[in-house]
This record gives C-alpha cells, sequence and structure tokens, in this order.
C-alpha cells in the first residue's frame, strides 16, 4: 500500500517539481478502464504510474521512443501453486515473467502442508526481490483430509487469520465445497474473519451444480477455477461468483469456457485467468497467462475483452484496483510493451517502473535466495525402511488367495476407479501381480511423526520392473512410491529421504536415478534450465522401468490423493474418498 | 459484516434442515451477474438469500406468488448528503425506500460541520432501526475552507481515521481537488490511512480536466460526481476513475452523461448512479435513483446495463458485491418487485428480507428518532444582534460613495460573478442600493465561538423588502442572511436563534414566517410531508418580499460558499475564492 511520502512525491512529480523516471513516448495505450486504445506518453517516478496526459509534457529522465507499440498491463495468473511445478518462485519467475506476467495469486498449500506458517515466511522472504508481485491466497486446507492423513503442519483458524493479517495476503484459499456441505465449523470461522477483513475467499466446486452450489456460493465463496464447462460457468455467474478460466498443464479448460461464454453472451467481466498450474516446458512452448489471452482473441474476444480478463477484471476482483490490473495515475507500473495487439509476446516487461524482461528474458538474474537448513531438511523417517515395510499380511496366513480393493489409475486424470481383484497370497503376505498390471503402492510418513505407512495396491500404472518415489504427495506430501518388488521400494523410498526429498528410481536393489527437492522437499534450488533437464532424466528412467503413463512423476504425485475419488491411499491406509473414511485394503 | 452463526444458518437451511422465511415464486429474477433475466424462485432466510435454483424445492413458511413480476436488486444512491433534504433519515428513507432505494451512501459533511463526530454518532443510531441502508463517506473536508470560515467541529486527519473503523464506513467522502494540487499533508495522511484500510476515496473534481485530472487521480482517488460533460466523463474513466452520474434536484447530469456514453462505446460497468441531492418534492413528481434507470433505458440502455449501473456496480466499487447489490446466494435479500422492467415502479420493496415497502408506501411507519437535547441546540449566538451588527463602515466617513466589491448571483446556479459597483455612504456607513438590487449580505457566527458576523453586499437576488435568513449556509453553516434593512436582518437571524436553527422571514422589524430545522440546525424532526408544507410556506414568504430567485432558500444556503467562484462570504469576511483568501469589500 502507498505511504504517505509515496502518495506526496508521486503529486509532485505530477505538479512538475521533479522529474519523472521514465517516459515511454508515444505508445499505443490498451486503456483497460475506458476500453479504448489510443496514442499518448506514459510517465513514471519510482514504482508507480504519475500520467498518461498526451499533454502533460513533464521532464523525465528517461525517455524510452515506443512508437508502433502497444503498452498493455501487466498479466494476472490468479489461482496457482508453484511447488507443483517444481520451481523455487526465483526460478518461477525467470520463465513466466518474460511471457508478462507480473502478477502471481498462488496458494502456498503444499509448503503450508510441509511446513506450515513457518514455511509460508520462507517462501514469502523471496517476495520482495522478485520481479513479479507475489499475493497470497491464504491456503484454507491444511490438511486436507483431516483425520485420513498425517501432515507436517496444520494451519488451524487461529493460524489462517494471523497469515491473512499479512499485507500480501489477499484472499482465503481454494475452499472445498465439503467442508460447507458438512458444515465444519473450523471452515466457517475462518471465511467469517476473511469477510471481516473484508477479502475474498477462492472457491474449489468440481463438477458442484444446482442447489449444492447455491449452498456453497451462499456461505460467500467469491469464484471457481474449476469449471469444466459453459454451463458449469453460468452456473457459477447466477450464483454471483466470478469464473477463473484455467488453461495448465493437466487441465485445459479455456476453449470451452471463452467459446461458450462468447456463443452464451456471458458477462465477460466475470470472467479471469489462471494456470492452476503450468509447467516449464509448456510455457516454454506456448506460453503463460499471455497464451490465455491469445487464443481467447483466437476464439472471438476482442483484444481488449481477453486483456481486461488478464488484468484489471482481477484486480477488480480481489479489490486491489487502485493499486495494480490498469495502466492509470497512480497506479503501480507494471506495463507490457507489445507489437502485435492479437498475440501477445512482450518485447519489455516493466514491473513497478523497473524494466524487469526484454526480448524473452530477463534483464538481470534473479539468484534462488539462502533457504535456511531447516526448510532444506524436512524428510524425518521415523522407522528405517527395509522390504519388509510394505509387506502386506492376508487376513487368513493359510489362504493362498486374497480378494482386495484395487486402485484403478486413469491416464492423463487425477480422478481412479475402485476394483476388486484377487491376488496370490503367499506366507502369509499379499503379492502383486505384474502380469495384470497390478503392483504395490505405499505412501510412508516423512515428517518423524508415526512412521506409519499405508500400503495398497494399484492398476494400470504399466511399471514392469523396480519402484519409484516421490516425496511430492497430494496434498499432504509424504513419501509415495509403487514398485513390483519390497525390496526396490525400500531402495526408492530411502533414496528420496537421503536427498532430503525428491524423486527416485531403483531396481535390482539400486537407485537408477534421483532428482533433489530439497525446498520443503516439493522444490528444486536450480534454476529452471536444469529442473527441466533432470526432470525428462527421471522420466526416461521411469520409462525405463516400463511405465507407461504420461509424465509418470506427475502422475504418481496425485495417483494417491484422498480427496479425488474413489480411493485414496495415505500413511493411515486406503481412504474411500466419497464417505470419507478409512477402510481395509482386503475384503 | 456475517457473523459465525448467520453463515452456518444460512448453509443448513439450504441444505433443508430448517425452513425458509419466505418464497418468491416464479419471479423473472433480473441477475445483474449472469446478464439473464429468468425464471425462477428466490428463497429468503432471515436477512439474507438462501437460494435462486429453479430446482431447490426448499420448504418455506411463507411463499408470495410472483408471476408476471420482476425481481431486481434494491438500488444504490452512491453519493448524496441528506441534511440538505432538511429531512432526517427517518424521514426521507419514507420518500425513497418505497421508490426502490435501499443504500444510501452518504457523506454527513453537513451534520460533521456542525457536531462532528458527536453529531454522526447522533445521525447513525437511526440506521439500525431505517428501512434501507444507510453507509457513510467519512466526509475529508471538515472544515471545508480552513482559516476562511469557522465551524461548529473539526475532523481532522485522526477523528477521521477513527471514524473510518466505523463498519458502515465505506469510504473517504469527497475530496476538494485543490488539496490534492496544493499538497496539503493533512488530506494525505487521511488518503494514506483510508488506503491502507482498502476502503475508497470520493472524488469531486469539477471541471478539472488534462494534467490537473491525472494528478488528482494519481492521489488514489477512485471517482468523481461532477462530470457534466460526457467529455468529462470520459477523461475520469481514462484515468481508472468510475464515473457517479448524478441526476438530483440542481444538478442533472444524466442526460448529457448517458447519451455520451452510448454514442461513445463507453465501458458502462464504471458508471454509478447518484442523487446529490433530491428534494422530496422532486422524487415525489419523477422518482429517487429509478428515476436514473428509467431515464437512462428512455436514452438507450438496456434495462440490464441500467439497472447494474445503480446495483452491483455500486457493490463492486464499494468492494461489497459480496454483501449487496445483487440477487444471489448470501447476498442480503434487497429485493424490489415491479411489473415493468423499462419503468422501475416497485410494487414491493425487500430491505434485508423484510417488506418495507409496498404500493409506494412504506409497510409501517418509520418514526423520527428521539434526538437529543444538545443536538436539538446548536445555535448560539455569542453576543446580541441588533441592526448595528450590520452596519458596513466606509473607509473615509467624509465620501459620500464607496467603490465595493459585489456578489453577482446567478439564477439556478450556485456560482456566481464579482462586480465592483459605486454604493453611496451615509453618516459614514456603506448603504444598499435596493433600486439597482443590491442588498446586504451577512454570515453570522452561530457556534458561541467568536460572534463575528461578516458582512458583504449581494446584486440579482431580487429581494424588494425585508430580510431572510437561513442556518444552512455552506459548508460552515453559520447563519446566512440577506435583507434590504439592518433591522430586518436583526429581526431574522434572532428568529433563526430563537427556533434552534431553520428559515426565517422578517419584514418592518417584524417575523414574517419560520420554520424550525431543530437537527443540528440543519434537519426537521418532522414527518417529510409537513416539512414539503412548511417549505412551500417559507419560499412563499420569500415571494412576498419581491425575492425572484427559484427556490430562494436553498439558493439562499449556497449564495456565499467560500469554495465556489467567485465570491463567497462567511463570518470572517468577503473571500477570493480562487486565491483562497480573505479580502476586503471595499476597495
Amino acid at each position: 500500500m502507498r505511504t504517505f511520502e509515496e502518495i506526496k512525491t508521486l503529486i509532485e512529480v505530477g505538479l512538475g517539481r521533479r522529474p519523472c523516471d521514465r517516459k515511454l513516448a508515444g505508445v499505443q495505450l490498451v486503456n483497460v478502464w475506458s476500453g479504448e486504445i489510443y496514442e499518448t506518453d506514459i510517465y513514471i517516478y519510482g514504482k508507480r504510474v504519475v500520467s498518461i496526459d498526451p499533454e502533460a509534457k513533464l521532464e523525465a529522465k528517461e525517455t524510452v521512443d515506443c512508437h508502433g507499440l502497444f503498452a498493455l498491463p501487466g498479466l494476472v495468473d490468479t489461482h496457482m501453486h508453484f511447488e507443483t511445478t517444481m520451481l523455487s518462485p526465483e526460478a518461477l519467475a525467470t520463465v513466466v515473467v518474460p511471457r508478462g506476467t507480473t502478477t502471481l495469486c498462488a496458494d502456498l498449500m503444499e509448503i503450508a502442508n510441509v511446513a506450515g506458517e513457518a514455511g509460508l515466511r520462507e517462501m514469502l522472504k523471496s517476495a520482495s526481490r522478485l520481479p513479479c508481485r507475489l499475493l497470497i491466497e491464504v491456503s484454507s486446507r491444511v490438511p486436507t483430509a483431516p483425520g485420513l492423513e498425517t501432515t507436517g503442519a496444520v494451519l488451524d483458524a487461529e493460524a489462517v487469520a494471523q497469515i491473512m493479517n499479512w499485507e500480501n495476503s489477499i484472499s482465503l484459499g481454494e475452499l472445498d465445497p465439503s467442508k460447507i456441505l458438512f458444515v465444519k465449523d473450523e471452515y466457517l470461522h475462518k471465511i467469517e474473519d476473511t469477510l471481516k477483513k473484508r477479502k475474498i475467499i477462492n472457491g474449489h466446486a468440481i463438477g458442484r451444480m444446482g442447489q449444492e452450489l447455491n449452498v456453497y456460493a451462499s456461505a460467500g465463496i467469491s469464484d471457481d477455477h474449476e469449471c469444466v464447462t459453459a454451463e458449469e460457468a453460468l452456473a457459477r455467474l447466477r450464483c454471483g461468483m466470478s469464473v477463473l478460466v484455467r488453461e495448465g498443464s493437466s487441465e485445459r479448460n479455456l476453449d470451452a469456457l471463452i467459446s461458450g461464454a462468447i456463443a452464451g453472451h456471458m458477462e465477460l467481466d466475470n470472467f479471469l485467468f489462471c494456470t492452476d498450474d503450468k509447467h516449464i516446458d509448456d510455457v516454454r512452448r506456448e506460453g503463460h497467462i499471455n497464451y490465455n489471452v491469445n487464443r481467447s482473441i483466437e476464439l472471438g474476444l476482442t483484444p481488449m475483452q481477453a486483456i481486461k480478463a488478464a488484468t484489471v477484471n482481477a484486480a477488480k476482483h480481489f479489490r486491489y484496483e487502485d493499486e495494480w490490473g490498469s495502466i492509470a495515475p497512480g497506479r503501480l507500473a507494471d506495463i507490457l510493451l507489445v507489437r502485435d495487439i492479437r498475440h501477445i509476446e512482450p518485447e519489455s516487461v516493466y514491473f513497478e517502473g523497473r524494466l524487469v524482461a526484454s526480448g524473452g528474458a530477463l534483464t538481470s538474474d534473479c539468484p534462488v535466495s539462502d533457504y535456511p537448513d531447516w526448510i532444506r531438511h524436512t524428510v524425518h523417517l521415523k522407522n528405517p525402511i527395509t522390504a519388509a515395510s510394505f509387506e502386506k499380511a492376508a487376513k487368513d496366513p493359510t489362504e493362498n488367495e486374497a480378494r482386495v480393493r484395487v486402485i484403478n489409475t486413469i491416464d492423463r486424470q487425477i480422478i481412479n476407479t475402485a476394483s476388486v481383484e484377487t491376488l496370490p497370497v503367499t506366507g502369509g503376505l499379499i503379492q502383486n501381480d505384474p502380469a495384470r498390471d497390478i503392483i504395490k503402492i505405499a505412501v510412508v510418513e516423512r515428517y518423524g511423526k508415526t512412521g506409519g505407512v499405508g500400503v495398497g495396491f494399484l492398476k494400470g500404472f504399466g511399471l514392469k520392473r523396480g519402484a519409484m518415489a516421490f516425496s511430492t504427495s497430494h496434498d499432504h506430501h509424504n513419501i509415495v512410491c509403487v514398485g513390483t518388488n519390497d525390496a526396490d521400494m525400500a531402495a526408492a523410498v530411502n533414496e528420496v529421504a537421503r536427498i532430503s526429498g525428491g524423486l527416485s528410481a531403483a531396481c535390482g536393489g539400486k537407485v537408477t536415478a534421483s532428482m533433489a527437492l530439497p525446498l520443503g522437499g516439493l522444490m528444486s534450488d536450480l534454476p529452471a534450465d536444469e529442473v527441466a533437464v533432470q526432470l525428462s532424466k527421471m522420466n526416461a528412467a521411469a520409462e525405463a522401468l516400463g511405465c507407461t503413463a504420461t509424465a509418470p512423476y506427475m502422475a504418481l504425485s496425485f495417483i494417491s490423493l484422498p480427496t479425488v475419488p474413489e480411493l485414496g491411499l495415505t500413511d493411515l491406509g486406503l481412504v474411500d474418498v466419497l464417505a470419507h473414511e478409512l477402510i481395509e485394503v482386503e475384503i
């Protein structure tokens, strides 16, 4: 927020008593307030826009000739979690800022589940040094599945209320509808506090329609980023919710929603854009939020409509239109200079008045901060993990078969189906059946709290030999492991522990590949390029084990999610998602 | 704001665990979020909307058959000062609520100038009993002309910061551009505090354009209600300000602005409506904010565009779209039922779930509150006022003429022009010249502080005999008096003091008519009808004295304003408005 000094100085500069820092001369201003594009000069002092008056004729220390260029506001990603990109905020910025994204609204639920408020503080320490704005959608669900999983930390209503007071906290992060529909007091307290502070509440209403959606909206939810169809989008608008049109790596909803909005003549001022989330290779290939804009224009939005959705609509939604989201007097000077208004590829990116990117790259390095030791060592196994840790005893050791509930994975989707399969029992232990592509899956508690190991069976992952492990396992982020044999599973899990979190592959009792994610066991501390290289190496290692899943480790991180139907697996065991309870693997 | 209990109960009602209070069945819902009009049922519990889902099928204690009726959100007056209507909040509500206005955003600067924070508190005590929402635009200019006038109270930055914490304080009230352009620290502190609290700042940019407007906007000003031309409106939009389209009793800007917005294809989501202010007879004749809506439709807006400007646009602008301004789940149930969507005349008005008006009248009385004695006795003359109080000595008593600066009033306008006239001097005293329609005007300090009397000369008011006095004199609200002779001026002023504030007329040393405004010397404590009757009686009394001004007392209340060019008069003397300084009457 503006200080007294900042307000006063800006006025004095506007009155011509001191020179501006910069003049963007003869630019085509995309004015998202008036809906016009016209030629003018933009004057900047410090972090803010002084004037956009063509007649201002103010003195400036530097004049940039912008004839032939359009100036539009920096773009806003209204919902993302950068942990899932495996990149530190610094590394992510090097990729998205040159594409024009200058504001990231991040729900840091992953790091919060691992390291709580302290983890959030560490991640935010870097914010002031980033070439973009990092705003916080305060995680409402830490843990996501209370009672069904062990997490590194818990954010209760009191903790959320504290974090909500931070200046860059803008909302309560994606609230799970079940918390409303099952009337969970703790979450209603979080809502009450957030609304009292005049901040908004982000939704997460996967597939909800009709009266369920009305009940959810009635709790004060302001938006939803889970719309898949135009019908769902319209239903949200009718309930007074904004639609965050998501176009990420896994979920691609933009074509359906924008085409539907155009066909249905929907109120476009309630449409915003988000990625939730987009991985570096996809960003490199097609862009970040600028892709949402460009694709929407291809689908039939006017450039003004598409740019508003990516800028001022977001600012108004979060109630910061006095600060960012437009190029107007007094606003923070987040400005993109582009040559083609129908295809946004910034030639220059200004963030808070500074030139931070040009020609597709940052103008100066964004080195990864010195993160403290404790956040680099969050993986603690309470008990040694051996092959025996993954044994699954049959109820009746004298039988040579057992009927078990099996998680059936579906390629490219986070939902799964449940089936009951008959598996061989040897020496009282239930065995894999690789021939039918049924292997073991385990979740190992990694916060040094219980040492619990949940063991189940998985069908359809295509792993032929060895094991894979990953310390990103939504949303509790214990170590998830799949394997064709217990020894390789132990090797894979122990490697993840040895490198303080990350990805691993093992075969024949040996580790064949691993990649460290030391920041909370979720994020790398390396530059984006190196992370990309390492990740493809790991995916290759998984393929070498015969794994047929697309983006195998990404799939692995969602495969046991205890909040997405039908079955989940945590360190506490198998979860019936819809019943929200732990169940036996063997029937 | 919602309490935990309110949130929880609403969810439980939506889940069907308890019955709703009311069902508006088969209504045509004007959905300002989706931009659609469609048939559905609206379910209400307590103050809020539970559901608008046509399939909800919830149980309700009462069902209202609404077939053939449209339901639209209650209308919002985004800028007004009800003191200038001479009505108490209670009396005003009886007139505007039946016309569909359910939210009043009021800058109570008049009562604040008279009685400060305590006066505001008294006025707000009634708020909870009103059939409408009373929100406060916290006055930024108490006093308006510091150093040039004596007021009853002062609201410094600290006082404003305190009042800004009140739950119904939504903004910093209309900030005078000169405070920005002359860089007055105290006002910048008010801005800093308001923005830090994430509330907005209302503008008041009469005639400002170009770089002056850019500088003004750069201080964080969010809107302007002083636009007269479409060019001015567009200039505000370009600066990131919303346009509050004003249609009141004196200022009528709607036709020019709405026609211009249509012709110029301006962004209508940044247009809102206000009255600032409209007197009871005008409201009775043509309506209140519903007139702004109806007239805009006649000019070519769609009903949806016009209704949005009067509802959800205002809610979004003030950042309360989660609370009011639309008919959606969880919102406060401010609902109008109308038969003709192109001409809004509510058959029923629901405010926070209660039926408060039907068929053009309130469903139950809204008696004037018991205001405390102190606010009914705010007129205190420090010294006795006699004919001698209004004598104006010539610099040179031996001359028989003097050259004096004269305020030239312009009928139906608050601005005036200055002229220099030669007036006769008798016995060393400067005399009136009724033949040339030049009479005396005086402002008498009425807070018992200085006893000061400012005396000047006025041309063009048309008073032929006697005197008129009024304790509403913008914005300091001392007693303003005009007269053809000093004795009648004394009689008129003493009558205003005797009745603890109000209007008076005197002739031949006798009071010919008076009307008491005991609430702060600004507002009546009588019902609207009686106030209307009394006011026409007073205007008749003024005409009987030969006054040719339109709405003579209204004109009188603005005639000496020290902030509107060219000349003003206060208890301290004659004011050169543009130079912002006191000057001599005689040259």
